[in-house]
């Protein structure tokens, strides 16, 4: 299964303005993290959950470029493939390596692939969007973080309209935890 | 209490685009309410518990506008209060009347009053953010509809920043239902 491990704030950021490696988050967009960074028990349980389900993780260029100093590895401890138009050789870090891979689909591949058994874990706001767009996501695990942002990037953008159904829910201080099943990746007209 | 109560897509939509009389919801904005026009037993629960809730509401003057020939009536049973500059004479309708009122605080405070113990419900997307940044919602109740409406109206426009605690959640069919208490306006500077 090839899932969406997002979080947002309550309207829809998924990091603040002005990325930058300093700035991994944005300005004022490390709050999301809190859950992760400053976790209850109830998200401790979840990172550990995800850090034992995920077998390969595929990411956008934009997220290696700014997410390596901070992981100074890869992401979760399993092959990571980041997709960029820029291939060049793999990157063995700590845990596992990098892969670049120059389309989408193709990474998304090699990461089930890789991942075996267990999940594969999209990470990144554009590659996220195209990846539900191409109906390579199975399920969409959206963090709602409890506060507005103001400005930043967001997950949604432009007319792509998806639906999905909650599967469930848990709320944690930092975060509401959603876990969606996409059900199709366009609304039909109503009769 | 007085709490703000809408629906928004996944998206962070509150309504379609081009909202008219004919379509108050906007282009393809109806949807949102399924919970409350298709209700399941759990969404019929909801909406009954509401309306034994609700004993005034305040809402803008578009949603005026663009409600009424909808209800055909006050959204709820009971005094509504209309926040417009153009105000006019009390307008009876079948279950209770619509009153004009120049000013928010002003909407909030009859309403309460006309409300005693019950809850005052605000309706509006300009409304709703008025009454959080003048922090006069305990409240947002927000009902997230499963899918991407991809344009319209946003609920959080700006860069008003709010932080709220999440009490509890309920999936139906066509919503999560999620509560929120508004915990304060602006986020602090981290230490």
């Amino acid at each position: 299964m090839l899932y969406a491990h997002v979080t947002i704030s309550l309207d829809g950021f998924m990091a603040g303005p002005d990325i930058s490696r300093e700035l991994p988050m944005g300005a004022g967009g490390e709050r999301l993290h809190d859950w992760i960074f400053d976790p209850s028990p109830a998200d401790r349980e979840i990172i550990f959950d995800t850090f034992a389900a995920v077998g390969a993780v595929v990411l956008g260029r934009r997220t290696f470029d700014v997410g390596l100093d901070q992981w100074n590895d890869t992401p979760y401890p399993v092959p990571s493939f980041v997709v960029t138009h820029r291939t060049r050789d793999d990157l063995e870090m700590r845990s596992a390596s990098f892969s670049f891979v120059g389309d989408l689909a193709a990474a998304v591949r090699r990461a089930h692939a890789a991942a075996g058994e267990k999940h594969v874990i999209i990470m990144g706001a554009d590659v996220t969007r195209q990846a539900l767009k191409a109906e390579l996501v199975d399920e969409l695990r959206l963090q709602l973080a409890p506060f507005t942002l103001g400005s930043g990037t967001r997950l949604f953008t432009g007319a792509d309209r998806h639906v999905f159904e909650c599967l469930d829910t848990r709320i944690t201080p930092h975060a509401t935890h959603l876990r969606y099943r996409v059900v199709c990746q366009r609304i039909a007209p109503r009769a």
